[in-house]
């Protein structure tokens, strides 16, 4: 029986100041989730969200490219006039260059001041390049920014490898403690994947199976449709590996794997969450291929038509080395996770847009049944829509033991029950409240690229290039090599 | 994916000699049970449905009752005329004593004999008073009446006590192998309990979970809204213990308890679910009330008018210490399900008609969510629909780690699904196919009596009177004790 929604309360007020401002991930993503929880009364209506950025704008035309922004991510009928222009009336802006000491900070300090400004929960939010975040801190903290209680939110990627992640980390942890530090993987923000810990630890009976005894491996995909989509100048410098693996997948890996938290507090989650990071198997640079595929899309198909290869999308059409595809082999080199492969990819111009975590359990004893059969395989499914499915063996109707699967755990998570449209609102309404459970650990940050660092150095120094696939397809045959070494197949494919 | 619907294949030519053709389980449940068997094509042309009984009809006579107990029973709109005058072709009628050995014995004789007679599988079942099974098995063998391939079918009740169990068992035993004879629950043709073979045995996930470390205590409830409705004479001479629990409801509890057979060969299957009957933990008679509650219904109410007391229902409303309800707390003496209550209740009058079968598991560690809470629970219902239900708790949309119970496995089986519209269908085929699998076997049926008739012995020599529950209530308080206990509570009743 479904409890009733539980009443939202509303946070306690704050100041949301956001570097970055004009950017897509402010307009797209930052202030739609803010006017979603502030249309649901959780934002005191002496909240302000203050951006910052280069551009000379005022309040006034700030307002303006919000107001668009939010008619067209939200969408003008889900939208009420009145709302949106009280919304609007909390919004300001000050033009500044965070990462310039010589920038228009008196007025930015002088707005945060204002009112009962000092004693409001203060969240800074970086949406800019991360080789500013370590100036923006310095100039927030030397410019006296810092009011009693302030956070400082860092949006992906910190760094582009181990060492300039701890830079960065230093950076900013020389002007904020750790504990006002809040790293942001939305991917912590879903529902799906929140619910994993509560499938896993509220289930005795799926807690008890959630071992190398029952489980045979873990798949972790996220895949895209879409190719470059104009992000070139970035991605190129970036790739898979960087963009998805080292945060949102293992990320997902460390719920999936971790063990029962002492409690739900951040860091009793966080410290187990961790441990998992350390206990990644370090892969072996002489021999990555052993565990490593990586690819890069030529033409193919998307939607209906074809499309270009992804080295035709860059600008100048330069030659790239960057992997569109990763696919891993990961393994847990601990009692519980021992021999049981975590394979792991992400890839642009996949026949489907999906993320989902599939668990396949191992086979049961054979005979009884007549022909072998595999085990179940509970899928978790975390977009496009939310889902758990676990199918168990039921008898065939009618004469005889036949048997036929059934999806026995199928929940769908439709709008009806979603309280957020987007993981960013729960979280950024988190920053306020001082939960730093769903936001990443300097040490989990840190050991998640030292896992995967010795790849992009062996990648760098190779010279190979990646391997070939078609846009519209799961990705090169190196990848289906993988997992066929050791008797497995992905998801999609046919049993071997 | 579910498979497709097998095709049904025919049975080999039958004859089936029904003893009691007259009655109403013939009427009620062999013939549409046969008929729609026939009307699906698994009855071939030359099979032939010989009833036999005292009143002196003839097959004219004895086809126009049949037609009109299968528009009755199965309706109308579902029988095509021309199948219905194929069937009827099939039916013949021989008046005849089966208990008497001086009846028109060479009559049907000759009928069975004529055509393919002696080479088609002949099946005898009888549906008469179990006091003349063994007169039955008699004639039918010193009158030549068994073919190649003969089988005799016996309804319950067989016996009223070990002893009489025994006698009857003998009695036909002396005629007939126990290879040929087919006792029948129906209970075990039902798809819903077969279905439970099928969760423990094809899904590791359930198969890990199912002994006492998982499993707190199992409840297998039968219950009735009707009381006597005209069946006095022979209820009060049975009462509920003889009438449900002695065969069906100990028959679902091997199902449920039973090891891994070695096959599902009948003899495997049945060895397991003897070994089963053979560890039930004997029930102390000098404290028969510490897992023991007996109730007879007084007045209440049923389909929301009022109904008056089992006593003014019987004939002449004479006094009975006849229970129309029992619940016991039995307990399987083996590693498995050692300290694991199986509680068995059946009862008419009670609030709901009901049977299914529920699996509490053990609480998992609490701490982490909150608030303690139960086990999951699998319900699997038997009657009045078909259904498994395994409830999982899952995140609470929305912020925070609130938990809500959805239901994982709701597997109805609707007509869409469900091959047999009655559990007799499959079972009658099956005596013809001569797989006994799902029929009991004489040691089963002793090991049953074996455990229940120190009860029976208990009640008639204390001369206490069964306890008194309104008719549409759940029993007597009697059987709330008997959990309350040991902590327990029967799953209609609001956690303790």
């Amino acid at each position: 029986m479904n409890k009733p929604t539980l009443p939202l309360e509303p946070v306690e007020s704050f100041d949301y100041v956001i570097f970055g401002a004009t950017g897509d991930l402010t307009m797209r993503k930052l202030l739609p989730a803010l006017y979603r929880r502030f249309a649901e009364g959780q934002v005191p209506g002496d909240s302000r969200i203050v951006g910052t950025a280069r551009s000379p704008l005022d309040d006034e035309s700030y307002r303006e490219r919000v107001r668009a922004a939010l008619r067209e991510y939200i969408g003008a009928d889900e939208i009420a006039d009145t709302t949106l222009n009280r919304f609007l009336g909390m919004v300001h802006y000050v033009s500044l260059n965070g990462a310039d000491a010589s920038g228009n900070w008196p007025a930015l300090a002088s707005l945060l001041d204002s009112g009962a400004g000092r004693t409001k929960v203060r969240v800074f939010y970086l949406a800019t390049a991360p080789d500013l975040y370590g100036d923006i801190a310095r100039n927030v903290a030397e410019k006296g920014l810092r009011s009693e209680t302030s956070r400082i939110v860092l949006e992906k990627p910190i760094g582009t490898d181990l060492e300039t992640a701890r830079k960065v980390n230093d950076g900013v942890g020389r002007y904020f403690p750790e504990g006002s530090i809040y790293r942001i993987d939305h991917y912590l923000g879903k529902e799906a994947v929140q619910n994993i810990i509560a499938l896993r630890f509220a289930n005795p009976m799926l807690e008890r199976m959630w071992d190398s005894e029952s489980i045979e491996y873990v798949q972790i995909t996220a895949a895209e449709t879409v190719g470059l989509e104009g992000r070139g100048g970035y991605y190129d410098g970036s790739g898979a590996l960087r963009d998805m693996i080292q945060n949102h997948l293992l990320q997902v890996l460390t719920v999936v794997a971790m063990e029962r938290p002492s409690s739900l507090d951040a860091d009793a989650l966080r410290d187990e969450k961790v441990r998992v990071l350390k206990a990644l198997k370090p892969l072996d640079p002489r021999n990555l291929r052993a565990n490593v595929a990586r690819g890069q899309y030529v033409q193919g198909r998307a939607g209906g038509k074809p499309v270009p290869a992804y080295r035709e999308e860059l600008p100048g059409e330069a030659p790239s080395r960057t992997e569109t595809f990763v696919a891993l082999k990961a393994e847990i080199d601990n009692p519980r996770w021992r021999g049981v492969p975590f394979y792991l990819r992400s890839g642009k111009r996949m026949p489907e847009k999906v993320t989902e975590v599939v668990v396949q359990f191992r086979a049961g004893e054979p005979g009884l049944f007549g022909e072998a059969r595999p085990g179940s395989r509970l899928v978790i499914r975390v977009q496009p829509d939310e889902s758990v499915t676990l199918p168990l063996f039921v008898k065939h109707p009618g004469h005889g033991f036949g048997l036929e699967e059934v999806d026995a755990l199928s929940r769908p998570a439709g709008p009806e029950r979603a309280r957020y449209r987007d993981s960013y609102e729960g979280l950024l309404l988190d920053a306020v409240k001082g939960s730093p459970a769903l936001f990443v650990r300097k040490d989990e940050t840190e050991a998640a690229w030292q896992w995967v660092t010795p790849i992009l150095e062996n990648w760098r120094e190779s010279h190979e290039a990646p391997d070939a696939y078609e846009a519209g397809t799961w990705g090169p045959d190196s990848a289906r090599e993988l997992l066929r070494r050791s008797g497995h197949h992905w998801v999609e494919d046919a049993a071997a």
